[in-house]
């Protein structure tokens, strides 16, 4: 992953990225985005999450940025990410569990999206004010996740 | 990649993650949450360099959703990405190549920062305005990754 970050920097700052190389990567390049983006929701649902099981101790700037993080992510403008093509019915193949069912069925998924924010929205707004905040809120957010995950993300491969 | 972020997401959502887990695989969650965050950078970015490259058409609100996208990832709060030990002199090794003047001269990678996130907001009011919004910006966010890069990030390995 290193090196295929370090070699996509170089290429954009540098103006070095043909055309033909751009077309050949672009799917796999929306692919990474996108996981790029589930990863970082990961870490900053299991950074809310670890205050709650208190493995980590409860810091509300800490907390609120993550719930902010959260909130940003869920907001990102992802429609590049999920460039037609880039599921796994398509040339990325077992390189991405996203179902053909996200393009078939859209804007199913959109909906899911917006349950997201509308659960991060909370979150942001509850967890600096205290553990209980995040407790309160916690399961809508993975909840989101699951939801989508659910409908759209096919089995490990 | 994704082998690392499903076993992190599950284990999050399902709760199972250990706290023995959670101390082993902190610093590399760190590593692997502002490499992300990097990987979405230079996807955004590519975005904007492909419209004025003409590799692809210029789209005012791709365009305007790439350049926001940037401006979101440069107001993350990061704090948590970057956990102290987490640096290419750290248990990480090789794994990053973030060099440990980042802790050493602290704050002084908070400058490269306020200098991204002011040439995200301009390419963020320009974006959406034509190509020309595009060119006149994106010097000045390629210099901002840039200037980071070169007082902390360290060679290839």
């Amino acid at each position: 992953m290193k090196k295929v970050f370090t070699l996509a920097a170089t290429a954009l700052l540098l103006g070095s990225l043909t055309s033909t190389a751009l077309a050949d990567g672009h799917l796999k390049q929306a692919a990474e985005a996108r996981q790029s983006a589930m990863k970082l929701y990961a870490f900053s649902l299991g950074q809310l999450g670890a205050m709650v099981k208190g493995e980590i101790p409860y810091d509300a700037a800490a907390a609120e940025g993550a719930a902010k993080n959260l909130l940003a992510l869920a907001t990102l403008d992802q429609s590049a990410f999920w460039s037609a093509g880039s599921g796994s019915d398509g040339a990325l193949g077992s390189m991405t569990r996203a179902k053909p069912e996200i393009w078939s069925t859209y804007p199913a998924v959109v909906e899911k999206s917006k349950a997201m924010v509308a659960a991060a929205e909370e979150m942001a707004a509850a967890a600096g004010t205290g553990v209980d905040g995040i407790k309160a809120n916690i399961g809508k957010v993975g909840g989101a996740c699951k939801a989508c995950h659910d409908d759209f993300r096919g089995p490990k491969q």
